[in-house]
């Protein structure tokens, strides 16, 4: 079996003391793949161009994409080559991501930095008027409640949240009702056609006032526009942005200066042991192609996560 | 029994439905005291003049301070005035704001925050070289482990951080080895003429490179110029203050615009219901006084918290 793999110091490592038994590693760069058929590629880091080669590599019966979301290589895909993706490498950061935003708009972390920035301390007038809170009996209800959702449960839950989740089975008053009532909404699905836009005027403006909207699944679950309005109006408290829509966010765009809108480059899952981890993974999921097992993370024909 | 209490309305609401049995209410302002004589007073968000005042009342026979910290009052205290303070109002919101300033730390939000105001999509050039991280795995040291640092060890067990603590009966030997593996060291101590300065350029050298130091007790703990050193030789991966020395810190400031330095104005303890919260304190206080009972929080003689 032989394997396309990023040309990246954890991976070429996997060929050290003894290799993947059972595969041949051969090693790719943007615009610089090896000769020759190859039976799967280790997509990740990689532009669309150079991705689109990859995946008509003669004699690819799979490819593995280190993403989560998979939206970005399904378009790509070439009949009959099977999909595997790399959700269980990013569930954990992400969860914590979405912890560190929720704590730090609840603290006041931007508006404090900003004030730092301006070389000026400025506490609250009064403790009251200062809108900080802890995030004791806060309902925060997570759209897209699967592994990443079930880890942000656990975290929250020793600061006294109550977290909910709404599943693509949850009856749509059941999930009226939960959006109603939230605190916060953590957007958590991924981009398919049934959720992109899914975010909307209507779905904003009944939404409990003050309540804010924390993004961490794709930027096109939000229409972007609609959510500018509804922080202008003041309606919402506020949103916390890991991806936006367009993304990148383009200069000059008037999300980057609203206030009570905390924005990350879409760095939720990202850890310094992010690729030493992306490798590790790729070893196992060698090994269990190599020993006959089918690995982790098969995406079924037509599912789009 | 005649209790001098802040002009709030939080507190003002205490004289309805009945009022407090046993006590009668009268509501200083700063700069504006009460005729007469008075058992006791409540000391809250009030400038030192005003305090000094108020606990000179001809009859004061106790003073409850609102806040953790007693320095500020004890300078003021007249011999046979008992004193209380009222950690137990605050140490939930200070160990939240803790692990918020932790992981807007590990998540890079202050750099992020930086570019958004700069207004550009500023991703980490490769996911492994940014630094980011979750807390899984890391040391972090509590140094004044109390009731605050228990609620921070609860917080964070999901999280995978390693929590221990340096209490004042901790040997020397077991403090230095704590902190020479902390990834994180958290500040909880008091101030107290033991405690003034002990976070030094020698404490600050022993510390493994790359830590991170948080401040969340009192800005005299630290030594605020060897920390500027340390920060900026590199060997202190960061600081987070809640507190700082001098406080507020002045415009021009070294520390405003050092780089991994995250700067918040003593809000740690402050939420949106925290005056409300002191006014139900007061009044099971002030019931407790009434109905013979000792009260929690009485400070001893002599001691500093």
């Amino acid at each position: 079996m032989r394997a396309l793999l990023p040309d990246l110091p954890e991976f070429r490592a996997l060929n050290e003391s003894g290799g993947v038994p059972g595969a041949e590693l051969a090693f790719y760069r943007s615009g610089d793949l090896p000769a020759g058929d190859a039976d799967g590629a280790v997509l990740w880091m990689v532009d669309a161009q150079t991705r689109g080669h990859l995946l008509k590599t003669p004699g690819l019966k799979w490819a593995l994409t280190l993403t989560a979301g998979i939206d970005h290589v399904r378009a790509q895909l070439p009949q009959g080559v099977a999909l595997y993706n790399a959700s269980r490498l990013h569930d954990r950061a992400v969860a914590v991501h979405v912890v560190a935003g929720m704590l730090a708009a609840e603290r006041g972390l931007p508006g404090f930095r900003d004030a730092q920035r301006r070389g000026g301390w400025a506490p609250p007038a009064t403790p009251g008027a200062s809108g900080l809170r802890t995030l004791d009996g806060l309902k925060v209800v997570i759209w897209g409640f699967g592994a990443i959702g079930r880890i942000v449960g656990d975290l929250l839950a020793p600061f006294g949240a109550q977290v909910e989740g709404i599943r693509s089975g949850t009856p749509g008053a059941e999930r009226e009702r939960l959006l109603a009532g939230a605190d916060w909404v953590v957007l958590l699905l991924p981009s398919t056609p049934q959720t992109r836009g899914i975010v909307n005027a209507g779905v904003l403006s009944a939404l409990k006032p003050g309540a804010w909207l924390s993004n961490q699944g794709r930027g096109n679950l939000v229409v972007t526009d609609d959510l500018i309005a509804a922080l202008r109006s003041g309606h919402l408290g506020g949103a916390v942005l890991d991806v936006t829509d367009p993304e990148p966010l383009p200069a000059g765009h008037p999300l980057w200066a609203l206030p009570h809108v905390l924005i990350t480059p879409h760095v939720a899952s990202t850890t310094t042991d992010l690729v030493a981890r992306g490798a590790a993974l790729t070893r196992d999921f060698l090994l269990d192609l190599a020993q006959g097992r089918d690995p982790e993370g098969r995406v079924a024909e037509g599912r789009a996560y």
